[in-house]
């Protein structure tokens, strides 16, 4: 294959556009923190997110993409191909937020694929497959843990109804929230969920801020990824008694977080990593009745642990329950695993794909691994796919103080759009 | 004083009357655990609470009681003596109850109050004193921390706006809360707050369970409560940064979660008592922005701290600050005092007007400390002051198993009743 640029192609993305639809975004959730940084705060399946998806659907229609949804809410914007015989190339991300995020985290992948297919259209260039954007349905799992539901529903990883009982903090159940959100959007012309209920894409290609410091650090301009590490997310819950906190003695009673002190405090030293490569990470925490002077009877804590090396990852998650059972004094305890998505390696089309984009238009490259999940691991077993990183500023991601530059997006952007372009004519 | 029962007032005291009171108000907040056992959920200055209030001021009214509230929500209930210029002796307790709590603690108190003044009436007795019966606001601390604000507003223990700014989990604030319950309470009359606009009680007496197994496990009928331990309350903030749990590397992070796991071990150590006598509790943990896989930048967790010894109990917890200090690895805190409550002892008058009323009616009754707090320890500095316990089954009360027997509910309303006529005629 030719590594050229497409001049048209390139000259067709527009920065200013681009970045403007990106801000338009940000405004959807929009908030100020303490130190003046603009974040994000849009859950999957509320009210913002529907008129964010309303901002996109109008947009996308008003440039002659067809609009669809399909019955886990992802989103479809689909440009036409010269065959229609021939199964799409897939482009896209998400457009939740992380509780208090940032303004590209997701949102970015699916506004560069809507760039790219309107600048593909713009340059007046025909593709024999069609091309269509996606934006998957609570990838971040903030709201709904875990992430990826929607994605993980389209490849079939997960089936459609297994997190039917799953309640966001108000007691919302996923079921109850996606059926609200369906109705919404009762006007799109309804799509057979993915592979499950249709054929595969040809290829699958998603665009993300890095949410690490190696671009930046290294003055790369795109990160060509080459795979995604593995994910074990459990539920710890810990059950004891509540007592008085003034008349129990200390030593009868049966006192929730003091056991998941202990219990964390051995996971700890389980995950202990001198490489500093494994990540673990206990970060939500509720106690029950969570009043000062009641010793808590129940405590329930995430683990979110990740590992590149399969190995590892299922040698030291599957040795958290005996860990814990050690650990606690006093109180029993059951262990769930709400997500577990082993390492994938992208296959060599489109990394290939995106890095022969990014030389030909004179472009820095890296291959890398992701260190973060994304919807990208569930679409690997069905066809080609890879995903493209720009730099994001110190790293920093899941925080408004997130950011990345006019020129990234831009950059980003035009190199997926040559990848699409290429794909799209295999 | 003679020591020799009321045979009129005893009887005058209905065991199944009481009883079927405080019942009926444990219907209001009512729930049943996964056990089975039926708790009560009413917090303070809640819709619940008033309703509540409401059917003990028809109960008041309907026995001829004159009924009142102060500009802290303290709601009173009358009984006149013969000389309307001698200063009352003050009864009661508080009618909310921890989230989740039993149907006993507090209301009883309340209810025992109301039924001994009952009887006094109908046993034809006329007592030189006015009796009142109190119902203090927020003692529990459940919906807003600390405890006791009424009983501390009426004594002058803290300025009546003290925690005009404390806001519960859905963010109201103390001065809403209270502002919708006087103007719902409009229609009774006013009275100046306490010690601070106007004259002390001649005497304060407050029945109580126990909320410990003592009594039980000893087989006595009541406790005379000769002081209560102290209790010093904090508030730790812990400020670290978010960042992406896939992401970023372990060393690198400012991780709230896990530098509060190593303040609260190190607070163990502080803590450790041999004797079991300490009392030393962290049961509320709030963390932000509390989803699991997004490192968490914020940890608030309270500590509630006991003793007898007023030495203990300000020699550690003056330590708490530097051990905490010394515990954290990667992120900043602050540290709030939010009470402070020294041990008190009460003075012989009421504990010796308990107890000669407990032998005169043959009831086997043990001086005993409390190991919770109550309100009647803002009262000692005040006017005479003590508090009465009885049994409750397996010491346990914060929970729906507290439970106490309609006998040991009229044993001890009996008691109350005797010593009440004893001082009100002193």
């Amino acid at each position: 294959m030719p590594e050229t640029a497409a001049p048209n192609l390139v000259a067709a993305v527009s920065e200013a556009r681009h970045w403007d639809q990106v801000m338009a975004m940000a405004r959807i959730g929009a908030f100020t923190d303490a130190d003046g940084n603009e974040g994000v705060n849009r859950p999957c399946l509320s009210a913002l997110d529907r008129e964010a998806r309303r901002v996109l659907i109008r947009e996308a229609q008003g440039i002659g993409l067809g609009v669809s949804v399909d019955s886990w809410g992802n989103l479809f914007l689909r440009h036409e191909g010269t065959d229609a015989t021939l199964a799409p190339v897939l482009t896209g991300s998400h457009m939740d937020s992380q509780p208090n995020g940032g303004r590209f985290d997701g949102i970015w992948g699916v506004m560069a694929g809507l760039e790219a297919v309107r600048a593909i259209r713009e340059a007046g260039i025909a593709t024999r497959r069609p091309i269509e954007v996606v934006a998957w349905t609570n990838e971040e799992g903030g709201r709904f843990a875990p992430g990826c539901m929607g994605s993980m529903a389209f490849t079939g990883f997960a089936r459609p109804d297994t997190w039917d009982a799953v309640a966001d903090k108000d007691g919302i159940t996923v079921k109850d929230a996606l059926a609200e959100h369906l109705a919404a959007e009762a006007d799109l012309p309804r799509r057979p969920l993915g592979t499950v209920e249709g054929p595969a894409p040809h290829a699958y290609v998603e665009a993300h801020i890095e949410q690490g410091p190696m671009l930046e650090r290294e003055g790369q301009d795109v990160g060509i990824v080459s795979g995604i590490q593995g994910s074990r997310w459990f539920l710890v819950e810990i059950q004891g008694r509540t007592d008085h906190a003034g008349t129990s003695p200390v030593s009868l009673r049966q006192d929730a977080v003091q056991d998941a002190v202990r219990a964390i405090t051995a996971l700890n030293a389980l995950m202990h990593d001198p490489t500093d490569v494994l990540r673990f990470t206990v970060a939500s925490i509720e106690v029950s009745p969570n009043t000062s002077n009641t010793v808590a009877d129940r405590v329930r804590f995430t683990i979110d642990f990740r590992h590149p090396d399969n190995v590892v990852l299922q040698a030291r998650g599957n040795a958290i329950e005996g860990v814990i059972q050690s650990a606690l004094r006093h109180c029993r305890f059951s262990l769930t695993e709400r997500f577990h998505a082993a390492p994938v390696e992208f296959q060599p089309p489109v990394p290939d794909a995106l890095e022969r984009a990014a030389r030909a238009q004179g472009l820095k490259a890296k291959r890398m691994p992701s260190g973060a999940f994304h919807d990208a691991q569930f679409l690997v077993p069905h066809c080609p796919t890879g995903m493209l990183f720009i730099p994001c500023r110190n790293g920093v991601s899941h925080h408004p103080a997130e950011y990345a530059s006019p020129e990234a997006l831009a950059a980003g952007t035009r190199v997926l759009a040559q990848a699409l372009l290429e794909l799209a004519n295999d």
